[in-house]
């Protein structure tokens, strides 16, 4: 079968691999629709992990809704021709982080995530090829119902899950005041996250794509930063009449993204992070004499270590029960995540296309979506 | 009226004021053992806040127990010649912040916070002297049982309040190990506070000063981690197996020891800082061409922002409650704070000696009190 | 001046009383809208607490918005004109209750509660009146924003705040199956409640009046079902094809309420109550030989008492930030409480009638709302 | 193989069957240490489940240690000779319960109990026999350590889990006064449980067995309420000087115990159950003139349903980290659950014995061992 592969840090193309076989348990899937996702860019170019860690080639891509083409013999609920859900993260469940509460670690740091993780231990190859394998398939697919769209399911995988864990970490209590930093698909899927979790006003922090912008307001922002305008600091405490806010979701941002945050919210607040940082601060620590990869916050700021500002951050929850409350929220219409697909393209081939264009991220673009046929 | 104050940064001195009036709601207390406490000399001669913020002279100390020799007209529960335990933090109770449930922060970032505090605006004169002022008595006194020494009920005011915080911030689950780091009086606290919160495995970092070593096994601590001796990381990892472990406590330590802990924690844990930065890494941001005072993590140990270890770090708890169920603690010998106690003073004018002692700390002191007579 | 007063169980009137007088700390309103509750109508017809523990008369009311007429000289931020929100909930600030995190029970049980509370112990005058008393000014009154209409606002003094605490107290997450029993005003509330705290799907459970049901549905219900048609347990298992529910919210119902609710959640699910109990079922205990005032649960339906279905609930808060967070929650257009309201008069001496038809419940009524003017 | 049976309500006695056979991810123990549990006494005795959805004849018992025999080829981490502790809850670790947080319920309310869970879907035969059956090995098996003896060890399968859970349930602060109801083996674990958490005062309330009155104090109760001298709330609230108690956690008692706890917990406190309710209250309703089988509180006391008091009560956690995590408590003295073991027999027929006693409940009887050699 062909997939669409990291072959090389920086290097992406079209491979042959046999068809994936299902273990008791698992099922095999072919993808009806699937997402590029900018942590894909980034493991590819940024080039995240060693070297000596990643497996070349690695089919990439984690975002997709399927049919089911085979399933293993123990699997119970689904079966050839069942039309699913795939999250990007699908746990081993029998693990001790899952007795821990952690299912996105399971088997490790990371480990729930196995689709296009490039590493070696742990990952996979992902959803961009003709059929891929999904483990565990009774705990980790959800069955598509024939009333939400493709293009809807597809932005559950990994955009709402994740947008909407920023607001989870975030602890938002009704009526709080939120900043999402970033607006991007994740991002805005934080801002209804928030909404969704009962944010009153919510302020969002975006950059060069004004599409993003619009967006933003229709999925429960009340207020725009264009952080190209100057320090978000200064325009977040300008509309704010100078009172800190209660809650920051970071959702994009370099290596300092943590430290502006923390100079935004109030004590007792919270700082919640679902970005994923493709490189940190080549901080000089002069004390220590040495360079280090590090993400920092200030000292002061964060009041000597006694603010009570906590710092938290997190993979996106993944499974089937995950999937399925996801699909509850669409279905409801409480959130309609279908508003994020901008470009749409018809064919595995397009992966290529779609890919690039994630890369490239012109202004008009929020996130492509790859139709089968 | 006598007190030892500040008198310029890295200068202390007595001085002579008048005895402070009461306001309706508070109380003029009289100490009857009081006790330095590091953040004192950092207050000194570390010169956390820039001294613009700052009022000179200012009577330090924060840790007492006292006679109440004076009240206001609104005072309910307490009168003259009332022994009473005086917490260290005692915040106005009538703020925004307290309808948050973050008292600490009363009135603003550290604000319920007053005695000995450097600030001009929030803080006020400490307990070093003849006499001092108790804001809001009803609900920031408590009443001292007779059947608890003085010794005992001065380390509740804020080792024990402050090192049992460390164990409430660690949310501390039973039977999880738990690595304190830091064990002067407030870690050796935390150690208590952590075996008292469930932990099963307590890993105790210390230092120079081996009479702490023998103190944290007594309050719980099942394995000792020399720092002096090598990386904590690699010593810590070594008791373990190679696991990480659940919860890290900071009760000490310099600007890089919130990456020090993060690399000892599992996916899922959390690192609580109860440590008083008096000082951050002197970080140059290369992207940025600029220098900071901050704290920092490594990216990748923080899995690259998604490994669900949380940062958290806050003042301790004050109020009346708090200090009665400290007390009760005591009184019910679930921990026994006056081992603590390894140098003695009888009258106010040893209080210098104290505060020197505790600067220097001698290879056999943990904590000083200092007894009126 | 004037006020609509309990005179004793089951008779209501109007009464002369001298204006109240502000102490330091408290203010003096004027109301600009009140409205009836179900809950006086309950205080007046059920004689919910026994007589001796009663005041009579009580002017009775506890939702208003107003206009400050008078302040204590202790108040700093509110002053003569100043139009406001006044929560039902307005507890003293100063108590140990306050340090333990409920201030609902500040000072003892529902003592957080003031304004109509009938006891002689903790209660005081309503806002049924030309001016009412507010205590503790700086903490419990809110700021009107120009932009909110009094009828918003006024629905934010207890149904908002009321019906939201079930949402809270019912811990939703992201896509969750909610039931609320009872769609009266409260019950709305818990149905917007759950939807911004990221309910799914919706299931309202009403009565007789078919106004609420369009109602229901426009604040988020996704499904009805009627009482009056058959077991609400047979109905709700029909809609979900036998599946429980994660979380029931009580806003309504008899005795068994409890009961029937336990009976639909699923094991680690909450039933979250916010209704006000008048009466209890007369339960004759065979095994004690007698009779007592209980509300009970199915043993069996309950897992023999290890089902992890927790039984919770609450006076809804109040105090200032509460009120400000809702108004936040109004102006961001997240809920419209307005939409409540369907009945509208003008003129204190209105106030009759607006209680007779909230004690009638007309099958075109909602909520009531007196303008003064 | 030989195994000790319920044969009827009410009857117990020996069977012969064939040794279980694994499945490929588990496991067959043979016992090396059992003990007999109350629950065993109730499921026999009181038919708690009706007759029609029981099996007979169904080998009772749910606490072990022993020794592996034989594994299923997917096992990892266990094999013949290994020693091991065998949790009383051992769920399947692939359900959408785990994936809700709630083990104890992997399949169905109570379905992760299956050693003796008399019900014929779920429950399975129990440890009383030559031989038993362990579903997932790797997940529900926790390796004995050397230094740990078996009657401590056999302990933690669900003496110290299910009194434990009590304390976690009651959700206890530091220096919080609790009330344990009930101390027999379990209670006497909620009370070490409360002192593990960190309560302050902890009043032990319990019965005709005078010796578990010391137990209770080695435990770390504060006071002992006998309560057949009396209510228990008078008892409690005379030594509290009438103040209501933080948290109660009930492990024993009739059906009209929650009423009970009720009575004496504050607004915002938390009544806990980890008692296995064998019958409750058969209350005749009056206005729905039926009979029913419930548990009840009182209306009043319950704050008319808004007290913020908050009913809980669940199954013991199971598993392997749950295990691991208790014997840490055992190895770092913690908590010493040996002390519970009043009576030691030798040889498996002697469970035969142990049962009875169990039953008998004599004056001298906290728990019993049965060691196979």
């Amino acid at each position: 079968m062909k997939g669409f592969a990291m072959l090389d840090f920086g290097k992406v193309g079209w491979i042959e691999k046999d068809r994936p076989v299902p273990g008791p348990y698992d099922a095999i899937v072919r993808p009806l629709a699937v997402a590029p996702c900018t942590s894909d860019v980034h493991t590819v170019y940024e080039a995240a992990f060693p070297k000596e860690m990643v497996e070349f080639p690695r089919i990439i891509g984690h975002e997709a809704v399927g049919e089911v083409v085979e399933v293993g013999d123990k699997v119970e609920d689904f079966k050839y021709g069942d039309k699913v859900v795939v999250p990007a993260i699908t746990p081993e469940w029998r693990t001790r982080e899952v007795q821990l509460g952690i299912h996105q670690h399971s088997g490790g740091l990371l480990a729930g995530w196995k689709f296009s993780n490039p590493l070696r231990d742990g990952g996979k190859d992902g959803v961009f090829a003709e059929y891929f394998h999904v483990n565990d398939a009774d705990m980790n697919l959800a069955h598509l119902p024939d009333d939400i769209k493709l293009e809807s399911a597809v932005m559950a995988a990994d955009m709402m899950t994740t947008g909407f864990h920023g607001a989870e970490l975030a602890d938002i209590q009704i009526g709080e005041t939120v900043v999402v930093i970033g607006i991007g698909p994740v991002g805005l899927m934080s801002v209804a996250g928030a909404k969704l979790q009962g944010a009153g006003r919510i302020i969002a922090v975006g950059g060069r794509r004004k599409i993003t912008y619009d967006l933003a307001r229709e999925y429960g922002a009340s207020d725009i930063v264009d952080y190209t305008k100057g320090p978000i600091e200064t325009q977040v405490l300008e509309l704010t009449g100078g009172k800190k806010v209660d809650k920051v979701i970071i959702a994009g941002g370099g290596p300092d993204i943590i430290y502006e945050a923390v100079k935004i919210v109030r004590p007792g607040g919270i700082v919640a992070n679902v970005h994923y940082f493709g490189s940190g601060a080549d901080a000089y620590i002069k004390n220590e004499l040495k360079h280090r990869d590090v993400l920092y916050l200030g000292r002061v700021e964060w009041g000597a270590g006694m603010s009570h500002i906590r710092i938290v951050g997190g993979l996106c929850p993944g499974g089937r029960v995950r999937m399925e409350r996801l699909l509850s929220i669409i279905r409801y219409k409480r959130v309609d995540p279908s508003k994020l697909v901008t470009h749409r393209f018809r064919g595995l081939e397009r992966v290529e296309d779609a890919f690039y264009l994630m890369r490239e991220k012109p202004l008009k673009l929020v996130k492509p979506v790859v139709f089968m046929e």
